[in-house]
């Protein structure tokens, strides 16, 4: 089925929307058949409000189980949505008027953060420039608090942050991360490096970030695994090169759990700056 | 129905276990027909992997969606208990091993954080001489992250840690704290009242920290309620000394929810000291 395309400007208002979410109980980001998803429910919210069938545009297709504290989407909404159905003329509509009553509509693991106007050449997944992806892990077998078991998974044995630190800085830059990707159809898996870090937290937990153009499936949670691997001393750093170049593999068992991955921040050029580009991808419309 | 009560010198062995749990997805501490509970699963799984049947006693009984990151509870367990039931001439019983066994059992919104040998005149119950609690809330109608949702609870107004500490340090000591207690035959409610303390935290959060030698039935919430209160203007600070005199009340809608109350810690004397007291209770035994 093909949907009609609706240019922004004619009788829509673009909104940038700013949204966390507890992953724990949605089978990911994007819509699927018979399936709870963050899409579908946000979607469903939105759409009932602007009484507006509403298909929204992600920066971050999260996988099953993964969270975000920084997840970026734009939405058309109709320009004369109200504020209130029961008093159109009394209300304008405000987008933080618009934030608060749709986080009424969602349950309390998905929270609206920010709702703006956005520049109708804003688009939230081919502005962003970079993704950043936080992923979370309690080593030497240690205790993972109740508090925590959403957010954060263990790991056996003791992790040596420097020896992950030596390993990951060989990725940066732009590389084709084929071997650190589970294979889909037609994606490319070239892609550009920013950031691959290790670092242990006051509270003991081992936090790796990464950051991206973007990332192929399943890449940021075998870079983790392959970070493990050295870590724990599997592996000299050196290793990490040689999966790079296909000649070695992570292992299944070390491609790491989506409960201790967040999406954290996505980053898109100045507003003030044309770099956003031109529309790529106008909202399609209609149910 | 009287349940025998063994000497745990004959034929059984203490153990004193620190844990941690995330109430939200229990009806509280203690057993109640039909209701899943913390004690309920906890001595469950102890009973089945010492094959018999077990009973607790718990140094703080929380309500249902309490939460707790250091709780204490003693069993008695046969002196006999092997580390494994299918290599019971390899395996000396350790606590170590037993708390690993115990927690794979267990779902991970529980774990056994600590299980030591306990000396026989330990009662978790009777020898403790205080109960920490701290209860987490997000004021100024912000966005609760839905990271934080299941551990700390929102307010609309902005609160003023200042004012209510004021308020607070006139409840210090030993008081009949009837006022603050939701009535339950027979239960005293004359409590000291070690520590009453609000602070804000680096993420912004109001923490309320009490500590007493014991509390009564919804006591710690009232208290929050009752701070909330005077830290949002409300009332004056003298308002919480004239609860205490019987000549105020807390209002029913400020009496704050369980999601954002912590058990965090329990005291009891050096284990060295004789004031852990003489056995008050000797774990019942049998179904």
């Amino acid at each position: 089925m093909i949907e009609p395309a609706l240019n922004p400007e004619s009788g829509f208002r673009r909104l940038r929307i700013d949204l966390a979410y507890d992953g724990t109980n949605y089978a990911g980001w994007g819509i699927q058949p018979d399936q709870r998803t963050i899409q579908g429910v946000v979607e469903e919210a939105i759409s009932r409000f602007v009484r507006h069938p509403i298909k929204s545009v992600v920066a971050g297709r999260t996988d099953a189980g993964v969270h975000a504290t920084g997840q970026v989407i734009h939405v058309d909404i109709p320009a004369n949505t109200v504020a209130s159905r029961y008093h159109p003329d009394q209300e304008i509509f405000e987008p933080e008027n618009f934030k608060f009553r749709i986080n009424q509509m969602l349950d309390s693991d998905i929270r609206l953060l920010r709702v703006s106007d956005a520049p109708i050449n804003f688009d939230a997944r081919y502005s962003a420039t970079a993704r950043r992806y936080r992923y979370k892990l309690l080593d030497g077998n240690r205790d993972l608090m109740p508090q925590d078991r959403l957010s954060a998974v263990t790991w056996f044995r003791e992790l040596d942050i420097e020896l992950m630190n030596q390993a990951s800085e060989q990725l940066l830059g732009k590389h084709d991360f084929l071997t650190f990707c589970r294979y889909r159809e037609g994606a490319t898996t070239l892609r550009t490096l920013y950031d691959f870090r290790w670092s242990r937290d006051a509270a003991g937990f081992v936090i790796c970030d990464v950051a991206a153009d973007g990332f192929g499936w399943n890449m940021v949670r075998n870079l983790v695994g392959a970070g493990v691997c050295v870590g724990e001393g599997r592996f000299d750093p050196s290793w990490m090169r040689q999966i790079l170049e296909g000649a070695a593999r992570v292992s299944d068992s070390y491609v790491f759990p989506a409960a201790g991955l967040t999406l954290i921040a996505v980053d898109y050029p100045e507003p003030e700056s044309s770099d956003l580009g031109p529309i790529l991808t106008p909202t399609p419309f209609g149910g």
